[in-house]
Formats: structure tokens, sequence, C-alpha cells
């Protein structure tokens, strides 16, 4: 849900000067996408996306995030791709901020994901691993493990109003990440915020990839343990094995993940539920009032750590080891 | 800012199969209108919108609204149209709501509107009033002077908290609307709701008016008030007569206005800035945390009402009662 900042139609007919994509026809606000503002921009060549680049994405980031989009692109990853202006350049101002044209993609992202889209996701991302590994920007993990005590100490004081015994949780299984957190993983771009309503389908076939404002590199295998959060779990919050299976199944036919990554696996998924629940929290706690933003349920991803903290090994996930090794 | 019910693309399938408008290649929320659920949706044939009524639409108001607009572009007036199913409905069920595909409508509504903004709207608004004449249907307007006072009554206890005096200021007000409210001036089909986001331009030509969700039989001049009240007044709440004065000049210059309707245009628009200060105030104090809708501020329109109080007659207006009469 967004549109934070407001485009006035001589701002946009003065801007579109510097592109080769014709006059304007219409722009609507779009309802996707909760950090920037976005329209869908007509113009007289075509379809695409406008988007206005809000505070909580760092200026000095968009270059990384627009440049990848491009690279993967050329790499056979369908995702959405900036529009240049004449002079080259993907970013330019409107409305006093960082703005980009980009292009429309078509597809629907899955509301109800089905064992169909965790294969489609499964293999996507080890593709994604693949083609960011000539890519020659580097972005750091803010929100990576040593991100999480300072999300913490934020919210501390306050989470035992939102379930009683969360502070004790949180603090104990910081302190486990923290010491257990893998240091010699196969690391490379990952895209970080690989949720359903990222990924694009028309009529079952993956269409797309979307929302790059989380990639950065880290360790490849945190992304598949994000995507097993992300997609394997039902709205009765029990884990789906099979959609595990076929995820990583999908995954490791693309990129085979070593048996390091594999025994680091369930920390990993610990880690990224720990990662979502933070950011959660602190978006759910510091809502302001007249927000335009539903905070999503930080309790759903409670469930997720607790069940993340009983997975013995990734046969738990639904696959043996030998299956996926090198 | 609008997505209150969402839809699955299985859904979406089916619901299209009614329709001759090819299979769909994405849908997306808008971020527009503010009562029901919007969709930007792509077929294999063109670009529709997909509106979700929500439950302040009453669903045996909507063949009103959707016979209106047909009935409408069908003399001429630039609206969106109902796209009809197979067996030439205009209104299905989709996701448990009415649902409507609606025609694609070029044009951005003005950020700032300018005097040769409100020249377009008077024109629109006076041939939209000669074209509703003949149309059949009625929609009594539940938001008119007998309206008012169940919204008063709805916040009385709580609007000091906005603004001291505020009660006082309402109170007699309401007594005086319905006092001297005209009841033998010209009616017919009315917007009711014309505000800026509601009219579409294309670099300065209106090239659409939208949203006739609140259209209904009332006083035509009582139309022409709603507008005076939401394009004649600057950010700094200053009253622009040069705006005024184009909006009835361009509006008689299609449908005169009567010496009874100039002389009773004054009261109309305080009973518009009522209306809208009224409806306003009931979402200001009745929003509930985790609403996507921010309410809009209530307080300018109390500005406007004390205005329209000091208005003696349309001389304030900028325009000479001789030049408007028919």
């Amino acid at each position: 849900m967004a549109v934070y900042t407001d485009v006035a139609e001589e701002e946009l007919t003065e801007f579109l000067r510097n592109y080769d994509i014709g006059k304007h026809l219409s722009y609507k606000g779009i309802a996707e996408g909760v950090e920037n503002s976005n329209f869908l921009l007509h113009t007289t060549t075509g379809y695409f996306f406008l988007t206005l680049y809000e505070k909580r994405v760092a200026v000095s980031d968009l270059p990384f995030f627009l440049g990848l989009m491009t690279h993967l692109a050329s790499h056979g990853i369908t995702c959405p791709q900036p529009v240049k202006t004449r002079r080259g350049e993907a970013l330019g101002t409107l409305a006093g901020r960082p703005a980009a044209i980009i292009g429309f993609l078509e597809g629907a992202w899955p509301r109800k994901p089905r064992v169909v889209h965790c294969v489609a996701v499964g293999r996507a991302l080890a593709k994604l691993h693949l083609a960011g590994q000539d890519f020659p920007m580097k972005r750091v993990n803010t929100l990576s493990v040593l991100g999480w005590r300072p999300l913490f100490d934020m919210i501390a004081s306050r989470v035992d109003t939102l379930q009683h015994g969360l502070h004790a949780l949180l603090s104990e299984e910081l302190d486990h990440l923290e010491k257990f957190w893998p240091k010699h993983l196969p690391d490379g771009v990952i895209h970080a915020d690989l949720f359903p309503d990222n990924v694009l389908f028309l009529r079952n076939r993956l269409s797309g990839l979307i929302d790059f404002y989380f990639a950065c590199n880290d360790i490849l295998a945190y992304d598949v343990a994000i995507c097993l959060n992300a997609w394997c779990f039902e709205n009765d919050h029990s884990f789906n094995v099979t959609k595990a299976r076929a995820l990583l199944n999908a995954y490791s036919h693309e990129r085979k993940l070593s048996a390091d990554e594999q025994e680091a696996l369930p920390l990993l998924a610990r880690g990224a539920a720990m990662r979502f629940l933070l950011t959660r929290l602190v978006d759910s706690l510091n809502v302001r009032p007249g927000s335009l933003v539903r905070p999503k349920d930080p309790l759903e991803y409670v469930r997720r750590l607790r069940f993340q903290q009983g997975v013995a090994s990734i046969r738990d996930y639904g696959v043996e080891q030998s299956g996926l090794v090198a």
C-alpha cells in the first residue's frame, strides 16, 4: 500500500523529457510495494512503473539495486528493467525524490502458493544465485546477524506486551544465533526478501522476480532459508514438508547445496525467522496513527521461529541429505 | 488507498470466463478510490479496471451507478464504461463481493488545479446535468440535508476535542440549513463528489469524469456548490474568485442558472461544506488502528463553511447575477 509522495502532471511531463518513451497518457498510484511510492505510468509507447524512492531506501544503494536488475536480466532472469534516460542514466529526480522508470512485468503473485509455485521459486532462486556470481558491485546485508541485536534493543522493553515470554525467547535465540552463525559458507548476491508477493506467475509459470530493494551480498543458503519460511508454512501455521522438499530439490537441481550448507540450513532458517520477526515487531510497535501501511503480523514469525528451533536436520524438511549433495 | 479484498488468480480466471475480454496477464491493486477495492487488470485484449464493491456501497445502488455511466457515455460524457458479460450483465460476483470490469480511462487528476481546469469542470458538470435529464432511474441522496443531523449526532459529543467551539458551530448551522434549505429548485442527476481527484485531464484537456458512487438525484445547483468548495479554495484556505468566476461562467454557458438558483447558491455552498465536514469528522473520529485509509482533514472544511457563511450573494463568487441569468 503505498503512495507517499504524489506527483503533479507538470513535474511528470518535465521528467519524461529525459526519456525516449513518449508522453504520458495516465499515471495511477499502485497499492503494492511497502517501501516506495509506485505509479503505473501509461505513455504513448507503452506501460511502465514509475518508482519514487522513499527515505527507507538509501540513495547510495540505488545503483546496486538498479544495476543488479539489469545484470540479472542479461543473464536470463526475468525481473523489472530500469529504463535509461537519453543520457544512459537509470536514476533521476522527481518531486524531490530519487526516481526511476521501470519496465512493466506481467503476472500476478500467488495468494495461495501451491507445490508447483515452490518448485518454480526454488529453481529461480538458484538461477539468481548463479547469475549474481559475476555481478561486480557489493552491498552489505544490514539485516543479517549483526543487525538483529540493535533491532531487538529498540523494542526489547515492549515485546512482552505482545506475547508473554517473547523477550526471553528473543534474547536467548539471539545469543544462540550470534554464537553459532556460520562464517565460511558460499556467499554471493541474494534477493533476501523472496516472499510470494515478490514472485509473479502467469497461469502457474513463473513470469518474474520483483522488488530487489533488500538484495545484498550474504550467505546463499540463507536466501534458501528465507524462502523455506516464506513459502512452506500453511495458514494454520503447519509446515508443509511436501513444499519444502519441492523447493529444496528444485533449487539443488540448478545449484547443488554443499554438505556444509545443508547442515547449516536449520540454523539459517532460525536466523531468517528472527530477521523477519524483528523487523515486523519494530514496525508493529512503532506504527504511527494515520500510517498507510498495515504492519504484518509479527506473531506468525514467533511460530516459525519455534518450529525451526525444533528442526534437527534437513530431513525434517523432507529431503535426504544425499539427494542434494554436490 | 484501497485494496480491502484481495483476489486469487484462480478466482479471477473463473470470473473472466463470463467476459469476452481475453485472459488476464496481470492485475495490480490500485491506490485510488477510497470506497472500493480496485485493480488494474491487463488481459490479452487490453487494460481494464476491476472493482470489488465494499460494504460502504449498497448493492442495491449498483445498477443505478453502472446504468448512469452507460447512459452518460451514450450522451457524450466521457466516463468509465462497465464492460458487459457475455450475458449482457454489468455486475458479477468475485471473492464474495459484487464486482464489475470497467473500461480504462486515460488522464491524470490535477494535483494543483488552475483556472483552465475550473473552466473545464464547470462546463463538464453542466453537460452532465443536461445528459442526466432523461436517465430513468432514481437514487435518493442520503447525504443531503436530512442526512446531516444523524451524522452530527454520531460525533456531537466528541467534536470539541478536535476544535473548540465546533459543536456550537455545527449545531447552529444545522438549524439554519434545515430551516432555509430550498425545496423547489431544479433537480436531476448530480455527481455529488466532483473533487479534483475525480476529474481526469490530459495536457489541460478534460479527458473524463470518474467515481460515480455518490451520484444521486438532488438539486442541480447543489452540485455546483460542491464544486465551488472543491475547486476554488487555495492551499492557504483563501477563496480564489477568479476560479469561481471561471467555473460558474463555464457552467452557465452550457446550462443557465435561474435567478432562484443563483440566489440559493451561497446557502447551497454552506450545505455542501457541512456535508463534507460531517463525513470527514465521522471518518476522522472513527478511524480504526490499522486502517488503510488516511482520513481527510475535516478542519479545512470548517474554514470553508465559515467562508460560505460570510457570502452575501454570488457577487462574492466574482460573477454578476445578470451574466448568468437565463
